[in-house]
């Protein structure tokens, strides 16, 4: 189930969609184990794969920058980058303590959350034993380094959980290291295994930089104002666990110092009170605040597609552009 | 602190002591952040260093090797080793709800479950981050291996939990795979960066499989029957999470199938009750259950230091032979 938009999805490419099916033929198997109860554990979290976003733009990004074919280089890192984006979610619906997670249950709901915690390690390590698998030092170094600057995005929104006085600097830190890092690299390193020239890996990375900034806004718009039936995982986890996302940042903006702690303190406390919460996203939207960080993401997908300039025109480099788009667009 | 018992420590050259020190920067060294609040992590879980066991392994097998030096590349593994090891500390304390570890509080413990899980994860991404630095593929296989071989054998552990009828085999297979594994890498990983034959690589890595399942049986027995102001981290953890060990599985195996249940009933639930406890320990005396877990495991390290005879004699060799012993006479 590739990225929601129908043009995107019209236009997706025999190619594209086949890779994407070798891609979640290499995880599976990687991931295969002696031992029943991590049998079980893995095929469950076989299900969690949803948009294939990472993936997509890694198969997409080597198209775009010059291979005429999907090598089997592109997808084992492909498989590498989902399978780490794959232990963040397992990890983060533990923090989150989520329930649903792609309209099943999560691994923490479901075994516990001492399961979850190790198979989230399980999985990181197996993604980078894939990693080394290719031979390439340099991927095993750069795939190494976003991770750990991914789990320092997390610790930093970690320390500030309950922080009504968040700004937007400090957000975007958060965003760009724990999200849009992992995607930019997505793209990067499809750009990398075609041999792309050192300036379109550049515009390959800045790119899934951007769309990954676009990404997380929009997911934190889904948080506030989505429907859990509708988004396919629990929502309003970021009010529950303090967090404060770019929408409620702006709103409190607008309050004195007073004002501001009072109406972050209501944000945090409504999360589980549907009649509170709405009223509460009414403010959000008379103050323009909602669509203001809409806005944001829109201009991040915009900066997203002009950064393609960097690649000759061509069939992946238009999925890529309609990829961008989806990012902010999607309801789910 | 290196490994504890007099004549090791007496033993112990120079080299091995600055070697231990180098180690001991590289692993600060690299998981230094820019962000202050991962910055003071970091310098927490620092203070668990403690035995250096793994990188004990590393560096004098490198030396019991051939090698007449330590050099950067022993040290770099060792520190890997022990990042890797200091990650599953974290992670095995949200497991245990552990608040003392070394004599301090654990990270759970003092910041909360969330910021351990992803403290662990920043600890994984960073040891092979480090790893890759080295430009070993074949080295970074072999620490993926083994590093998800680890999280096979705690979700088997998890798997097992309050399970009355788990048998030595599996109980063999869990500590092989969750304890034994890494420190045979350690040894192994040493003589590898000394261009040892593959004859002595494969002699240290099962002298490290013998010591590790030895050290994992007296760490077992520390939990049953140690004091935690001895040990320096909490105790009777094993019991409380419903996990049986070597001794409680043999003296269980002694007894009929209704017997069994209501016994290990009575070893989870006698945890937190010194009196029961004290009685059920001295039950597993009486029938010689523990002296019985505890030959096991000297028998184990009588192997390991067989093993040694594959390498030429040499001081370094000594002191392995003095390490295999002291993983199972250690009070701590």
């Amino acid at each position: 189930m590739p990225l929601d938009l129908a043009s995107a999805e019209a236009g997706l490419s025999e190619e594209l969609r086949c890779g994407l099916d070798r891609v979640a033929r290499v995880f599976d198997e990687h991931l295969r184990s002696d031992l029943e109860c991590v049998e079980g554990l893995v095929v469950h979290v076989a299900r969690y794969r949803g948009k294939m976003l990472r993936p997509s733009l890694t198969l997409l990004s080597g198209l775009a920058s010059g291979r005429a074919a999907i090598t089997r280089e592109h997808e084992t890192l492909a498989a590498v980058v989902e399978m780490i984006h794959m232990a963040t979610l397992v990890h983060d619906d533990v923090l989150d303590e989520a329930e649903t997670r792609r309209r099943g249950r999560t691994v923490n709901a479901l075994s516990g959350n001492e399961t979850a915690v190790i198979l989230g390690d399980y999985l990181i390590s197996s993604a980078f034993h894939l990693c080394s698998t290719l031979g390439s030092p340099a991927v095993s170094e750069r795939i190494g380094r976003v991770t750990t600057t991914l789990c320092a995005g997390e610790l930093l929104q970690l320390s500030n959980r309950g922080n009504d006085a968040l700004d937007e600097r400090t957000y975007f830190q958060i965003i760009e290291r724990k999200t849009a890092s992992l995607i930019a690299l997505a793209s990067e390193l499809g750009a990398r295994a075609s041999d792309a020239s050192d300036a379109e890996q550049r515009a390959l990375h800045d790119f899934g930089l951007d769309v990954g900034a676009a990404f997380q806004i929009q997911d934190d718009l889904l948080d506030l104002l989505g429907d859990e039936g509708v988004v396919g995982k629990s929502v309003r986890k970021d009010q529950e666990k303090g967090k404060l996302t770019l929408p409620l940042i702006r709103h409190l903006e607008r309050m004195n110092r007073d004002g501001r702690s009072e109406e972050a303190r209501e944000a945090f406390a409504a999360a589980r009170d549907p009649e509170r919460h709405a009223t509460l996203v009414s403010r959000l939207r008379e103050d323009g605040s909602i669509d203001s960080a809409l806005r944001t993401a829109r201009e991040l997908t915009e900066r997203a597609r002009e950064r393609l300039g960097a690649l000759p025109a061509s069939p992946a480099r238009d999925l890529l552009e309609a990829m961008a788009g989806a990012a902010v667009e999607r309801r789910f």
